[in-house]
């Protein structure tokens, strides 16, 4: 038996789409909510310079400018995001608590949206020249490499977009994909070809990332053929795609399934009772799009529980 | 074997936001995509005077717009909707066939958006006066009842939209509601609530419309009370919900549940190979955001078979 009451009815840890969309659902049916964001709320959109398939704006918007609609949309009805990191959850029970490094939350419930982590090449130089050469953001950084020449390592999405979007700044883009056939949008492939600064190395390993202070070369090996060679490069931006954050989530008891994304079902509901999961930390779709609809429906199971 | 080849990669079934968020992402992966939609597209949010809760739009919008929007953003990349009602669906095997009233097209995936259909109430009264003072679309038929009293019946979110649109229109709104507690956002409540030309009858059951030519008055049962009552009005807004469209469907082997939505995984798979379903026909959040999300996830998925 408890004698702790819950301060609040919801808490989402996370702000990116997905978080933001459960807050404007859960402060509209009128419960008692709190945000968590240990970054700056939005998530991953605020890197994304356009984002073109978010049902709505058919003259796409930037990823920045509706990561801040979508926060004003929550302060609209009432809503708050705590700029405070998440250390660790303890769900079992009727009340729940979410520990950040300054306070201790009571909750009756939790959505987590807590978003993904990016994925690393593990080669060499990736880590000794990060912020030296090597980026994860073209968008944050790509503006320093004007009139330069740089790699893209990845083969989705946004790989191209990343590549479209420094084909505009760098002097010379070129793309490096494992695969034979990228597996993007053929409308992002075709744009990315038709620019005339722009390569694609298909079925092609980036091995290392070589320089002095700075990045100088990669070795890129075409893997048809037994040797690497060298590639004059000063920046790489690595987009090899998403894994999952699993720290926190982990301990805490919330089941995920074997690559690490959480399990939910459906209604978005996990393991643990009065517990939700919504957006990328689900493994499913990662888009805006889905986000939102995860988020949305996370928000209603939440809604359900609590009143 | 089959000699028939497929026309188009993916054929969509209803142009609500589930199938015009579906066909924007499968045709940025350069499939061959038919969108098929029997009525005006936009699906339900057409008749959404305001969409208040779809993420991005911090101000509101009026759901015609947003329809408007997403059919544009269709449009953009190379979509069509072709205007033509499904009237049943060959879907075993690799090749199958949508079949409308003019034409026969084959494809190899199918996405079910087709929506779902009003509940209606099943009482004396409202088949009679259909259009003579029932109806189920306040922004479409609301302005007809300017400077007149009307009755809403319903308890959840669009009853309270539909309320709220009302009141500013006709002379006296009342919301005629089964629960003790209502089902709709605190937010939509309140609002509703504040305003002077507006009662709430919570725990009452409507149980005939009646008049001569037209909607005269309803009879209604505070369900403490034994004995039903008068209630003067000339307008009856019917909004308690909505109920699936198993016609199609269920002639063509797609799995749906005890209630009738279309049966699907977290992908958006139906129990058929190639065949998806996406928005309100799956029975989950009924939505726009939701919509989208499925939509987003099943293009996502048929893109994964197809290519």
């Amino acid at each position: 038996m408890s004698n702790v009451t819950a301060d609040y009815d919801v808490i989402i840890v996370g702000a990116g789409p997905a978080g933001l969309t459960a807050g404007i659902y859960v402060l509209r049916r009128g419960l008692k909510t709190l945000v968590l964001e240990g970054k700056l709320p939005g998530g991953r959109i605020v890197e994304a310079h356009l984002v073109e398939n978010y049902p709505g704006f058919p003259d796409a918007i930037g990823g920045y400018v509706l990561a801040t609609k979508m926060v004003a949309q929550l302060e609209k009805v009432g809503g708050m995001i705590v700029n405070e990191e998440v250390v660790s959850l303890s769900l079992k029970g009727e009340i729940k608590t979410v520990l950040t490094r300054k306070e201790r939350y009571p909750t009756k419930s939790v959505i987590l949206a807590i978003g993904v982590q990016r994925r690393h090449l593990r080669i060499p130089g990736e880590k000794e020249f990060l912020g030296k050469g090597v980026s994860y953001c073209a968008t944050c950084d790509g503006p320093l490499f004007r009139g330069r020449s740089v790699v893209v390592v990845g083969s989705g999405d946004e790989a191209l977009e990343e590549a479209l979007f420094l084909s505009d700044v760098a002097s010379k883009v070129i793309l490096v994909s494992n695969d034979v056939k990228l597996n993007a949008a053929e409308s992002l492939i075709k744009r990315f070809e038709e620019k005339d600064n722009t390569q694609i190395l298909r079925h092609h390993q980036i091995e290392a990332i070589e320089g002095q202070q700075l990045v100088e070369s990669i070795r890129v090996r075409d893997l048809t053929q037994p040797e690497s060679g060298k590639l004059m490069c000063t920046g790489v931006f690595v987009a090899v795609g998403y894994v999952p954050i699993t720290e926190i989530v982990g301990t805490a008891g919330v089941e995920v399934d074997h690559r690490g994304w959480i399990r939910v079902d459906r209604e978005q509901r996990t393991n643990i009772d009065g517990v939700f999961a919504a957006g990328d930390c689900t493994g499913r779709g990662m888009q805006v799009a889905t986000a939102v609809g995860e988020g949305a429906m996370a928000a209603l199971s939440a809604s359900r529980l609590v009143k």
